[in-house]
């Protein structure tokens, strides 16, 4: 449990630099991350290098015994890199040519700027890697921020072909696996093949699903380029990226495959404006934001790099490597966190498993895009309301650190829920009614275990499943066969939710029918599905309560199934065959709870119903209960428990509260 | 009355064609579509034809006696077609080249395509057209699908600047027919003219609406050289096309001239959700479809072809060729239909004279776009319930093959609406108030209609009008001297809408203003007009009942007329002058609905309001009752009527019942 | 006070020319606009001019005693010309290249068609330059209408390096000003920069900004070369150009700086539907626009060219140069005013210090775009409704001629509204909340003072402000130093709307934080700021009355500043120090009336809360007070007020009456 900032030396005069130091270390931060979009400061002109300043900016963090997480400056190319290479922009879906003026203006299958990416890592890498203070890497930034991970540009074209013909050998396995029969669309050859934009109706879902899968691939290769040069050329030092929010347009789990750290940037309030949730629930949590916006991925990008502890399987390494610190300045409306919100959020992430929270930035810019963009620091250099909160979670940590030793900070969860990005893109791909969103889904499902009290592992459909009891599918709209024989041999309870096993890998409809192989696990077939318009409504009853469905509806064979809830005409609504539950429609948001409950019950666990705007996780012997409320809420995890390690005993309004679990 | 089924054997092992062949006879299957996506399969590299597997399916369909509707496959040129000739596809509005990988990939305008066109046309007619298996054809598939009737390519541009010399003659009549004095838009010669797009405020309205016409007119030109082909090569086997629903870019009058048979695809879930319906009755009807959809196509395109019977004007050969199974996968919403609505769908078009009701398709495909569209099979070749349906309605037409023989089915009807394309296209260029939307003022007078037990010809604006005794004019904008002396020289009630009469030919306002030709007939003139916001309405009475008015409101000039309903200021609303009556504003449903009711009083027609959700149709000696609603209905055609010869006496629910006329 | 007509004799048979121009005369009609759309008439193709029917047309008038209005056509550019140079159209921001066929396709920046402007501008100066009853001219027609002050064109990219190089030397400079060290922005020449758009994300702010200052440059150059001309061919004639409503793409301040009157265009029917009222107002204001719509631009242009007379700073001289006369035919929905407010509008400019009111058009042209937007006559000849109010407005000023004088007519407010549009592009550069708007913010401010019946004066942030006892600023995101100093020599009551003083001239947030300049003066600094979603609200309580906030609030730390208003956690809402008043957040409506009330109050001022839709105007002598209403008010101006020189004692519905004062 440490903390960390993201600094900005270019951006401020070198006089700054050592009373900026001196302050970070005075309020316990231990990480710096510097130069993610310093490239027309390091390489001003074209293989004209300023290591100058920058070996200045790190000695001076390093006389503070700051360390440095030194990133690649890909994310920003130079204008006279642009220049040279135009064909490097990428392509928007109109076809639209995106241009030089703000960041991300680059094409991940150009291999022009691969060759330069590879350069400037090189460069970077060998006048840092071995530095003292250059205590881990990052990776470019944000990788696909702003809609850039797909690009339809010509290179995309050429290099999609080649994986296509490497993926398939033969085009005739492609017109198969496409069924491009259907229209008319049979190609002859590979070169054949065109991007899946602006036809004239949609193009192909197997096309667009490769194509998706194409530029996942193209992401995960940029990196691995530099990846690999850093771990060769700075070694020991760990090897991080820094991945969004409800952000699915590659795969993370193939992109953080290869990582030593997985890194999030973590913005409660920007995340709860601009995503799906209600509008009652955008105001209700404009100033808090949901309290399961950051766990969901804390728990989701926990899960997600190469160095996952043998012990504790979705436990691998991972950072926030950006907190909101105050207002930001990108979302539809940028709010004021509650006072004590910074420090509940930093806390938040350290249950969950954080190693380091780091806030994005020392101090607002007050220049260019992000101006107001607040920071821990006001633009007249006085501590602003997060840094103020930053020092006090700096404090808690020193008065904790016999308390919460790091080797005891081990997450080792029960439950899991399978996040499968291939299963998103399917459902992306043929939503089938106007509003089906997976993502959605699979959060409102975790939102409903973690109102359980239950703490959850988002594990990818590859991860080992023995070590859970309660395990929640909520997009697994194709079911491998790996993952078919793990869910046949564990002992978990099972839910699946709706689509589950509805398509194969190439994206066809099952020949047997949804759910595909998982029929005889469920003893069930759906016949046909029926997305439902707004205002559309039926109502049923779920473990003898009234509910209601909306947006989905399945109609179920049964075939050894028993009901665990129904329509009131008397069709199948929940079904469940031994410790496999099947949910057939888009349930109210209670009756989930209730579902879940009831499995978790089943599955031997203790859910328990945690007061409104609660939430509680377990991490090592300590539980951590974080009040999003505006009241205090009396809560302990036992009866008779102790005193509070942190806190009060009965949780403080927008604070929170650490018992050690005896 | 017979069924039929679409069919793709390109999509299946060609060991289950038997299989599905002798399964189709058995549900009393007669017809069969075949081939109108399978250029790639027919001709897989340029000029290498491979006739075999279709000359298989074919003799395969016609050993269990089913009788072929073949089709030119030119929906879907492939992909070595488009790279020979990239400049055939088309391009939209925004300049776009729209790409390969879809459907409908082509420019009507273009010459080598058109070339294209006939080539395979004449292949395919060489090589079927007097097979004993073909019975029928048909051209291509849904022009204008995915609004691709107008194209903006160079090859639109050459067409129209040709069809304008041909038609203008000489450009100072193109300037003045455009009033291109406006803004200095005058054209010196008609090379000088552009396409009316990517303008910087509208373009002229008149352009829009010759190039409206040009495109319609090459879609014509299009189809005429594939009719002329199929004529000669293929003796005997009428030719028909398959029209859309609630679809306007081209003028279908002019498109189905020359054809002898008009169908269309009717899908009444899908069309209920994605158009001009209101929220609540997008709901209520969501899975029985709004019960005036199918209607108002099948009585429009039973009155759109050369086979128009001489004693039956409105009474041309028509089919409904893709028959809604079962949920669809391209509408906003796709709902299941509820049971039974597949059969009353197949009888309510059998009820308005439909020839032959086609399903969409024999079985679902498990592969590309159209794979959660339903067919009477599932892909694991089991019946799904719209098979099930099909089989009762084979059933059903096997036990009624006598009570009513083909030769007595002839619609006659006494009450008709006139639907003039081109009207339609003058209030979508000029709609004046944002909301204006006359294709849907059609359907909403053509359901009041139907809601008063009226049987409706929808006719062309150049029709014969001596057969009727109310005409409803909804859209008539432009009303030429030939309708104006049938009108004048009718004794019909005549009910005119909003606009009727307000621009020329050409699109401008008459010089002595609207309705023009028709302010003698109808003794007023209107002053001015105005589109009304959202919320602002305005009250009054109609024969002494409240009414609204909302949208559209007309200030009248009274010359001889009388009020037959009055704003609460004094306004005229509705003017009527012997048996022409005006309406001059936005009037509410029930109002229309009394109003129409009044007009077929006074027209000897004897209105009946039925009871909400069931609809009445008479044909040849046979009344057919139709229960959309979820209750059985007390309903017969006469006060001491006969048993049903099928149905109930008191009609089911979504079913029907069918009583033999004295 | 006298009426003026625009007129287009080229679109009418010119039998009918002296028909028209009697009847102008006969209605009191002085002034006639024409040609500003007619350059294919006067040069139907290259270098061929015709000026035979335009000395017709201009004798024709002149013989009835009329004065013309001659404009510039440069607005269309006829087809030869814009074939003989295609780059000449704009370009939009999606890089599509703008098209003839409607009107303003071309590019301010393109140097070969301001060549082409001079050219034209020249031939007719030459031509009437010296004609007698050529009176005034009008440069071009509503610079900027359908959004094309901006282009992206080459010739923009090229004249935008230009002005860049001019306004910062150095490209270091510009480096610094824009803070391009941000994101790898930094140019190494000005040859780099390109234009701000179709960038990934958001381009640079400041780059923005100066982009929008250059293209408000280039259209203000552009009119130049015509003025210039015009003065020097055209001697002793006033040079206007009529602006529009709500219309913010370039600096108006700018723009008509050197014009001798500045007109413009009032629609207040098309503006209430189009702009940002509520739902509510679009219905409340239907067929009467919003009271204050009108008036806002009417003390916005009075202010804003050169002729300010040194007695009256804000009352230069200024005209409507387009009146609505009816329903239009561009807004969403298009009304027909209410019998009376066609008088009313006429009444209303006057009142505010009108020299002439011109209704657009003469006649209805039942051709072409605009064939639904009527005239004072319709295209049958007859007289309108809005044709017989302009003619009782000729016989209201007959009646009155003696009574006000023209040179009594001087306008001479109190109250100052500081409008700045460099400061509403910060805004719309940087919203930081989805629904920000100044111009709003500007107009509710405005309505607000009008509401508390005081005459206001809209004045650029340049104009002297000694004369004003209240100024209120509502969009001055930059405060410059000679504002500061006006400011602070000022002996009135100042109130500043959020975001005032802001940033920097750059567009910096200032490094002392906002509001800038203006902490001393205001006793306060601002130490963040947040944008509220809708729904969300905070309770307060301003002058002992409950207040809500919505859109907006500011944190402040108060440095000797009061609170006039909190929120109900005590955060200060509104601080006043001394004359200086700062309000923190989105007041709600009545809040703002009460706090400009009391500070109207403080400013030696008599509010006075006027009936609602009522509003008067002092005028010289005299006092106008007109009713929006439909019912009659009793009001006057003083207690024993004399009888009205027009109008009644009770103001009637729709109707204004006139006092002079003593």
């Amino acid at each position: 449990m440490e903390l960390g900032v993201c600094y900005y030396p270019e951006h401020w005069p070198s006089e700054q630099w050592p009373v900026d130091a001196q302050r970070m270390r005075e309020m316990n931060i231990r990480w710096v991350r510097i130069a993610e979009f310093a490239w027309s400061r390091i390489e001003p002109s074209p293989g004209e290098f300023d290591w100058e300043w920058l070996d200045r900016a790190i000695d001076t963090l390093h006389a503070q015994g700051l360390k440095v997480v030194m990133c690649t400056p890909t994310a920003t190319p130079p204008k006279w890199l642009v220049d040279q290479m135009p064909d490097m922009l990428a392509v928007d879906a109109q076809g639209h040519q995106r241009r030089f003026g703000s960041r991300r203006h680059y094409c991940f299958s150009h291999a022009g700027y691969l060759e330069h990416s590879r350069r400037i890592t090189r460069a970077m890498a060998e006048r840092y890697g071995n530095h003292t203070a250059v205590a881990a890497w990052q990776t470019d930034n944000e990788f696909g921020c702003h809609n850039t991970a797909i690009s339809y540009s010509d290179a995309a074209a050429t290099g999609f072909r080649d994986w296509l013909a490497e993926r398939y050998g033969d085009v005739a396995a492609l017109n198969r696996a496409w069924g491009t029969v259907f229209w008319s669309q049979e190609y002859r050859t590979f070169d054949e093949v065109d991007l899946p934009h602006l036809t004239v109706t949609e193009a192909n879902p197997s096309h667009r699903l490769d194509f998706q899968r194409y530029s996942s691939w193209a992401v995960a290769r940029f990196q691995e380029v530099q990846y690999q040069l850093l771990k060769a050329l700075s070694p020991g030092r760990p090897v991080s990226h820094n991945f969004m929010g409800f952000y699915t347009e590659f795969n993370h789990h193939e992109v953080a495959a290869n990582l030593d750290i997985a890194t999030w940037d973590s913005y409660p309030l920007g995340f709860t404006q601009d995503f799906f949730l209600s509008a009652e629930e955008k105001v209700r949590y404009a100033r808090t934001g949901h309290p399961d916006v950051p766990a969901f991925h804390h728990d989701l990008y926990r899960g997600m790099c190469a160095s996952v502890r043998a012990d504790a399987p979705a436990h691998g390494r991972w950072w926030v490597m950006e907190q909101q610190p105050g207002p930001v300045n990108w979302a539809q409306w940028n709010l004021a966190p509650h006072d004590g919100m910074v420090r509940l959020w930093t806390w938040q992430a350290f249950a969950h498993g954080a190693e380091v929270v780091s806030y994005f930035r020392w101090r607002q810019a007050p220049f260019a895009q992000e101006q107001m963009h607040t920071g821990l620091n006001r633009p007249d250099f006085s501590l602003d309301q997060g840094g103020l909160e930053a020092l006090q979670v700096g404090q808690d940590l020193t008065a904790l650190s016999e308390t919460m030793p790091p080797n005891e900070l081990t997450v080792r969860n029960r439950v899991a829920l399978v996040f499968d990005y291939d299963g998103l893109w399917m459902g992306q791909i043929q939503p089938q009614g106007k509003d089906h969103n997976g993502l959605a889904l699979a959060f409102r499902l975790y939102s409903a275990l973690r109102q359980l009290g239950l703490d959850v592992d988002i594990v990818s459909p590859a991860a080992p499943l023995a070590a859970y009891e309660l395990i929640v599918l909520p997009v697994s709209t194709h079911i491998s066969a790996d993952l078919l024989e793990q869910l046949q041999s564990s002992t978990a309870q099972l839910v699946f939710a709706p689509r589950a096993g509805s398509k194969t890998l190439d994206l066809h409809v099952p020949l047997q029918l949804a759910p595909g192989p998982l029929q005889d696990l469920l003893g069930l077939r759906v016949n046909r599905v029926a997305s439902l318009p707004p205002g559309f409504e039926e109502s049923g009853s779920l473990l003898n309560k009234a509910c209601t469905v909306t947006g989905w509806f399945e109609d179920l064979a049964l075939n050894g199934a028993q009901t665990l809830a129904l329509l009131a005409d008397g069709r199948p609504l929940v079904a469940q065959n031994g410790r496999a539950c099947y949910v057939a429609g888009g349930l109210d948001g209670a009756s989930w709870i209730s579902l879940l409950e009831n499995r978790a019950r089943a599955a031997g666990l203790t859910p328990q119903r945690l007061p409104a705007d609660l939430r509680v996780s377990r991490i090592g012997h300590h539980c951590v209960a974080l009040n999003f409320s505006a009241q205090a809420i009396a809560w302990s995890p036992t009866a008779n428990a102790s005193v509070p390690v942190l806190g009060e005993a009965s949780v403080a309004a927008r604070d929170l509260s650490i018992w050690r679990l005896e």
